[in-house]
């Protein structure tokens, strides 16, 4: 074997338990979001077709897919994203489910980015997506529900990045470029290669009148909505659909102020995401303290169809949970999780080890966290093992007291301990816990 | 694309709402289980080094894996089990962490199996291991955890089957059969394919002596335990090795009887499982329903050291969840999960929006799942679609009632409606709920 064989692969990473259970806290409040909001579960393979997933996920995207053949020479790939894999399930097996349908997807994710800090090749995300409606309210819905759950996992000082991709490619559109050379430049967009994006737009005999636009929108964002709002509708004044964009926006943004939202937003006018099938609203969130997005999201009303469905008008959002968890660090954020309290269950003799683990299933019916000890230790190394890793309850089970139906509680920090009933046990702890 | 490229892949699963509903459930009772019994849960990557995954696995299991070059040009793999990685863990990160070290993971595996009923290529496991004990104890309590768990799960009437590799391997290795010999045969044994296993080791020259006594212990099972180990311990009399290993299964069984096992074991004498690493005890878990095991574990003292850490005896267990999924619809139990209460907030008008979305948010504050409508549908209509997917309130948002600090909540199927001061609302849909 290799001397690497035991190392994680490049871009891969390890949980160990402490990052692990923040992980998992922060899955359970996106789940539980999503149950306050009626989204429901769906669980979809990580091995998709790769035509599937790199149909609209967008050129940088896709060279970045981990594709390979399975044993039967299908070409298959590890998702980079879940939007694909559920837009697959509503054209297809929940084509005739009722709409709106809000579908909430949590695991993890693959892309063979360049690792850097936040920014690993195994990728957590949680996503919600709602399908089946075109208003504005779906999509400030799912910018409320992001709040929500920002605030839940105890996030400070985020803010939203708004835009809407209508209102670059109504310009796009209007003067007659493809949706292929529209991909470039949005991608150019994404990647802040503004030079490059205007040049190429030139290459597309554009009007002067257009890249003007363009530059003025380019130029415009800002926390003052209405403000920002205005003066968008007036740059892309003569172009109809970009207006349209921009209306749709008005009422979007309104809606978040009007629903309570809890943070800020920040509206950006030429602002563009790499996903290649959004088509309305797009939006990011950020934190002071990281300059990668959190997460993402927006609409997108064809991707349902494409994939041979009916015509579905949909918005999401991507949330990264590992970044998220890298940006409560950051901010010091104490995580409210439960763990039980740890009790070690000690024999004093090999025979008493049935009794221990009857009295540990008894504990563990009530709650608590009971080990028994399992390196056939002296009672006091025992002890002195609990002592060091700061348990605060040991059960030391002795023939004598079992015969009476006791057994020896013992309190480690304050180094006391009382012959309790087997019964009286659970009651105990709790009245003598710190 | 082709026609097929918006189906899964061949052996690959979705799960709807109502599996996915049901398998979180699962894992939410493993979770649960590994707090009580203090095992730390940690999380490795899916994609780890082609070497790792395979040093150990077996010969059947190896070539069912999926290997692919990464586009840094590396062999990697999908993982197959979580065994290989957590003992990574062991060997590297957590190498100076105290023993016992009790450790739990979950999520999705991949192997290229033949789909059929129960076996998918992906599939999900919940997986338990200690380290650092050698103890009978030890081997007792990752069987007894795994009784917990699927009491908790609400599945009846499974058994456990119980072996012990030592009794074979002891055998093998008095007749001098090389390793490589021995794991074969194992394999064929785990294969039912006793003949062949027979045969081969006829073509080692082991003596006639040994052939029987390998008959001898694959004739002998059953549930009574006492008689089978009684049993055991006459053939292999003269081989050393095996005895202790009889020993030492002597010890476990009585653990787990005088320990309070919910379920009964099947005592195998001739058991064998596909995975090389098993040093001990083994056992799997069956329902009467299904021939497939649920799940299934073992002894394996070395796989620690082959990674490069220290000498650290393991015993393990890993539950599939998608079976165990099938065998409680089998046994139809129902799952006892809880999901919020289903509101609908229907805004009369355009303009009540806003005070729709802060209603909600309110009410998902008390714990209802509270839905706006997104439709832009009209109240009849919005009340019809409320009817028609069985939500048992409504609750109307119009603007004469919000000047005064109130909403309409209807009760659906009661026909009935009522205006609500909003800060009684949740207490009123309390009291109405049936």
């Amino acid at each position: 074997m290799t001397s690497e064989f035991n190392k994680t692969v490049r871009g891969m990473r390890d949980f160990l338990p402490e990052d692990a259970r923040k992980l998992r806290f922060i899955e359970h409040i996106a789940r539980e979001t999503a149950e306050l909001y009626g989204y429901d579960e769906v669980i979809t393979p990580a091995i998709e077709y790769y035509e599937l997933l790199a149909a609209k996920i967008g050129e940088e995207n896709r060279k970045r897919m981990y594709v390979f053949e399975d044993l039967g020479g299908r070409k298959v790939a590890l998702r980079p994203e879940f939007t694909a894999s559920v837009a697959r399930l509503v054209a297809t097996k929940l084509r005739s489910a009722p709409k709106p349908l809000r579908l909430f997807s949590v695991g993890s994710l693959y892309r063979y980015d360049e690792p850097q800090f936040g920014r690993y090749r195994e990728f957590w995300q949680a996503n919600f997506e709602l399908f089946g409606s075109a208003m504005p309210e779906a999509d400030a819905e799912i910018i409320s529900l992001t709040d929500r759950f920002l605030t839940k996992v105890g996030l400070r000082n985020y803010h939203f990045k708004v835009g809407h991709v209508g209102v670059l490619r109504g310009i796009f559109s209007h003067e007659g470029i493809d949706e292929e050379k529209q991909n470039s430049i949005m991608q150019m967009l994404d990647k802040k290669e503004v030079e490059k994006a205007i040049n190429l737009m030139r290459e597309t005999k554009s009007s002067g009148e257009s890249l003007d636009t363009l530059k003025g929108l380019l130029d415009t964002s800002g926390r003052d909505l209405n403000s920002v709002i205005e003066k968008m509708r007036k740059i892309v004044d003569g172009y109809p659909s970009s207006v349209e964009a921009v209306e749709n926006l008005r009422e979007i943004v309104a809606l978040l102020k009007d629903g309570g939202l809890k943070t800020g937003i920040l509206l950006e006018a030429g602002f563009a995401r790499g996903l290649e099938y959004y088509t309305g609203s797009i939006f990011e969130v950020y934190v002071p303290e990281m300059n990668i997005a959190l997460g993402g999201g927006g609409r997108y009303d064809k991707l349902v169809e494409i994939f041979g469905g009916e015509k579905t008008p949909a918005v999401g959002v991507a949330l990264g949970m590992d970044r998220i968890l890298i940006a409560l660090e950051k901010q010091k954020t104490p995580m409210r999780y439960n763990i039980p309290k740890r009790l070690l269950i000690i024999p004093v003799e090999r025979s008493m080890l049935g009794e221990a683990f009857k009295l540990a299933s008894m504990l563990r019916d009530d709650g608590f966290c009971a080990e028994v000890d399992t390196m056939g230790r002296s009672v006091t190394r025992a002890l002195s093992d609990a002592d060091r890793r700061g348990i605060e309850f040991t059960v030391i089970v002795g023939p004598k007291e079992i015969k009476e139906g006791k057994v020896i509680l013992r309190h480690m920090t304050k180094r006391r301990q009382m012959i309790v009933k087997l019964d009286k046990l659970s009651e105990k702890i709790r009245e003598e816990s710190d």
